[in-house]
């Protein structure tokens, strides 16, 4: 039964950043998650929004997990940020320009009509801005710095699914990649002294 | 009559900005606008797709004006985009974080489910990459330099309007126009030899 669970959860996961939330009905939800209709409702008595806070917290741990991977694996933070923008290019590409941010969507359909929601969205948003900064203050830059950083970054990555998605164009992730790597380098030049 | 399509667009270009496309019926356009239900379908016999893409194509194009008067107001083009950022975050703060961009939450709704509305976003995303382009190069900016600063400085922009209307707070769109800024005049700065 468990299976059962994860599979609605994936596939929901997987309709929001494809459709977004309000376009999302429960019905196709467990037509895609191959899952008996009555089993949503097992699993999440408060049905789609309780689901949908499920999704938005989990997809934004996923998303943060990936970031934390890719990150890790690169030799510098910089070529960690160039690296992670260059992957979303690349999954923009692959899946047709509908693979994206898990929960950008959703931030913007439930912002200013559905409060649980929008709190979700919020708390994801802010364990991704901790994260960044800790990861940038972590290589030497001052925290404040860190923060503005983080959070210009993250803004240009959300903006960039907009654009690529858009434009139907890996164009803007790239461009916004190469640009907040050019940024970091400065703020770890800056700190060292050489700038 | 001209004045009952006029407040058909407008009300619906409202409640984009705020709910996104999906969540739009054409009952709540109707009786936002204040107009007999008929007349929706009067004006655009298309209904919610033909009306949608009107909107999204004006809304575009309002969007544009208020960006070439903010910045053609400005004593240089690094103010005069510091000046934008910060003129949103107002009206963010002013509007409770309802009132965004005009377009992204449409954008993202419809990027890969509804073709003729996906053209429609892409087409004002365009215009306005060639405004700033064009405005940044008239600044001395070479024109491919000035091509990324402008799809930077968009992206920015969008996906501050996501961390801002999530975080109900204007920080992340302070943050992002005085990155922006700082990014114009170091790119005026190299263009100058001064860098």
């Amino acid at each position: 039964m468990a299976e059962t669970r994860d599979r609605i959860v994936d596939s929901t996961a997987e309709l929001f950043r494809r459709q977004g939330y309000t376009g999302t009905g429960v019905k196709q939800i467990v037509t895609e998650a191959s899952a008996p209709f009555g089993s949503l409702y097992h699993f999440f008595p408060g049905g789609k929004k309780q689901l949908g806070e499920e999704v938005i917290r989990w997809s934004g741990q996923m998303y943060l997990q990936l970031f934390v991977t890719v990150a890790g694996d690169a030799p510098d933070v910089a070529t960690g940020v160039e690296r992670f923008f260059d992957g979303a290019a690349e999954t923009l590409r692959e899946t047709g320009y509908a693979d994206a941010c898990p929960i950008a969507t959703v931030a913007l359909e439930v912002a200013s009509t559905n409060e649980p929601l929008r709190k979700a969205t919020a708390d994801v948003f802010d364990s991704w801005i901790s994260a960044a900064t800790e990861w940038f203050a972590a290589s030497g830059i001052a925290r404040e710095r860190a923060r503005e950083l983080s959070l210009h970054m993250l803004s240009a990555l959300e903006g960039a699914f907009i654009f690529s998605r858009a434009l139907r164009s890996t164009e803007p992730m790239h461009v916004a990649g190469a640009a907040s790597a050019a940024a970091v380098r400065e703020a770890l030049a800056a700190a060292s002294g050489k700038a």
